[in-house]
């Protein structure tokens, strides 16, 4: 099946918005097996639109177009359709009912312009929208329009990531999923998500896998500053597909052992959180280089508030005595970027501010090169408290200053998820 | 001039990565004057490049295509271009030496594939790559592989983004100016960035100011949380353009007011820094909804270690007790989302810290839906310090928790930046 994707918006080649509903499309539809070949980005003009639907429709078995469904005269969609196909717009009146029912709940009144948002070609199929105002509908083009045997099937979506994530996800995944099952052919996929682990080092580990699992895709994806492994299987019933991913996912947990936080969805924050709140432990940081970063990570995570306390963010000396009792004489013996001071920083918040368990971050992020001992990049991060000796880390990464932060605020929560589920530190 | 762009890569249509070198270029072509008629995402398929070049090369006068230079057998880009227009790779002596000298300064050696990124088409503009390994080219295509009169140009870049913004920076920007310029029109582009306005207030804004100013378009764009005015002026020489440009750039920043923070490249936080250490101002944040996200964004300016002191990051009540001094019972009395517990908060830092100035922020992000005196959204934000009294700033933001969090933290950095450039308060 060859499927394509035709994003419309003036904002999208104009340098006003990156387009994401594509990335999001290529990865929903890899996970049922298929491949996105193509992806067409085009301004809101008509001619633009109406060459670009014939291309799509003539080569294509499934195109999803975003966008061009609002009520201003620059939304463009039915009209392209209409004229791309030669067929004629008409107003949905179970559609007009359903926006004017939206606008009464929300307060206000339908415009003549919100009225076009219930248009539709004649003889599309109306998809409705549980997510927002415009229409959403489908069509089957055949011939004359075709360059290929068969017939293309066009959904056209407003470009608003929740809408078209939710139509895609409730509707067209779905449809798509029965359509290849209906070939005979099941497919489970899965992710396994790491931190901590280089992507070639992760392929290394899975690849020699494979060989045991014949049916088994698999496919590395490195969102900063995380590593994924996504695994897709197949099998001639559902069961089976599922049991052959179940197996492949086993291994590969078994073979990255504990660099592993969680599957699709999951994040290192929420990871940490649910792992300290299984302990029922309290958390506050201590922290320099990332000036707050890994606290604001925690506490991005709705309901944080019973594991949070807090963090001490001391970016100057003056305030690493103030607030957390780092002596002058280990900073001047020291430095603040040091394992010394790293240390003192995690007991200094822990006896501060009455957590079970603390974390502190020092180093250089640059862009100053820091020094021989400590180039730029070296971060030290500690661990006070849980049950454990304080433990300190010390890792270089090779990253602008901005990275260096970041993945240092991953670091302090992989180490607070370490000591909560009882694992070895890194490094 | 019809521009268009190819982007190739598995990781583009996979859902691994979303294309944000369209964006960049659509943005850097406004300043030129010109648009983006069309971007093609497509992955590593010789097939799907050849036939994607074919197309474009017939019917726009400049492509810009980036990816597919890289060393391994998935990088088909130059072999692409050879099948579509006939032509056979060569290797670049020069380039050769150049990449060797390269991997000789990292301490690395050539590997043979490395030396796959010297080859380019015959007859091609050999462009070279200061940023980065992979060899850049151009390529002129005429007939017979053209639908419309004239030449297309085509060129070749690396998909890594700095180098390909880079390339295009120095050396495909100035050509396109040229020609421009050739034909006796110059244009001057400016933007202008504030924080704190509706993107239909900005507008209702500057609309009238353009009768006065016809040589100047004029767009918005909505990075959350800022609102960017863009500007672009034309002229029959280049001092025209930029008069004119001046002209309208005044005239917008006087109708806008101090809601403008700085232009093209600046942010918020760096205008911030920049204003506080103009007074010679240090500053300390008390965060309780932000988690330490106001002071992390100060910190990712480069060089703020001369301002920022820290934040006491108290999420949890204790600590905006044991930390910020803040009254049980005024805890029990108003609750910690409160105008009185801002404004203790604010003080309490300005006196546990030794700054010169504070910034406290409290507030219900949700997903809870916080009380009827504070729904979700509402954020208290309080100023001490800095040669003023108290002030504290009430406002409701309409968004989910995360961007309710990061609003949050861009208030308390303008209120700094109102109180060091001695400006009134918001709100």
């Amino acid at each position: 099946m060859r499927i394509e994707m035709l994003a419309t918006g003036d904002e999208l080649v104009s340098g006003v918005l990156a387009d994401t509903n594509t990335t999001w499309f290529g990865g929903a539809l890899f996970s049922l097996g298929e491949r996105l070949a193509r992806t067409t980005v085009i301004g809101d003009r008509l001619d633009d639109l109406v060459s670009a639907l014939r291309e799509l429709a003539a080569r294509a078995d499934l195109v999803v177009v975003s966008g061009g469904l609002g009520p201003t005269l620059d939304d463009l969609t039915v009209d392209g359709v209409c004229e791309a196909f030669d067929l004629q717009p008409v107003v949905d009146s179970e559609q007009l009912e359903r926006i004017r029912a939206r606008f009464h709940a929300l307060g206000r009144t339908l415009t003549p312009n919100n009225e076009r948002q219930a248009r539709v070609p004649d003889g599309a199929e109306v998809l409705g929208n549980e997510y927002g105002t415009a229409t959403a509908f489908a069509l089957e083009v055949g011939e004359p329009h075709r360059t290929r045997p068969g017939t293309c099937e066009l959904w056209f979506l407003p470009g608003v990531p929740t809408e078209l994530q939710g139509i895609v996800g409730d509707r067209l995944l779905p449809r798509l999923r029965r359509r290849i099952e209906a070939e005979g052919v099941h497919r489970c996929a899965r992710e396994v998500r790491c931190f901590g682990i280089p992507e070639s080092h992760m392929d290394q580990a899975v690849v020699p896998l494979l060989a045991a699992h014949p049916h088994v895709r698999y496919g590395t994806r490195v969102p900063f500053p995380d590593a994924h492994v996504r695994l897709l299987a197949e099998g001639s019933t559902a069961d089976e597909a599922q049991q052959r991913c179940d197996a492949i996912e086993r291994d590969v947990r078994a073979a990255l052992g504990d660099v592993v936080f969680g599957g699709e969805g999951e994040t290192l924050a929420g990871a940490t959180l649910a792992a300290l709140r299984q302990r029922g432990w309290t958390v506050c940081f201590a922290e320099s280089l990332t000036g707050g970063l890994a606290s604001a990570a925690l506490a991005a995570v709705p309901g944080a508030s019973d594991v949070l306390l807090g963090s001490s963010v001391t970016y100057a000396e003056s305030l690493k005595e103030r607030w957390l009792d780092v002596p002058q004489d280990l900073l001047e013996r020291h430095g603040a970027v040091s394992e010394a001071c790293a240390v003192a920083m995690a007991e200094g918040a822990l006896a501060r501010s009455g957590a079970d368990v603390a974390v502190s971050l020092t180093g250089f992020a640059g862009p100053d090169a820091g020094d021989d001992a400590h180039p730029r990049g070296t971060v030290f991060a500690a661990i006070a408290g849980g049950g454990g000796p304080t433990s300190v880390v010390r890792q270089r990464f090779l990253f602008g200053r901005n990275d260096v932060r970041r993945i240092a605020a991953h670091l302090a929560l992989d180490l607070l998820r370490r000591r909560a589920l009882g694992l070895r530190l890194p490094g």
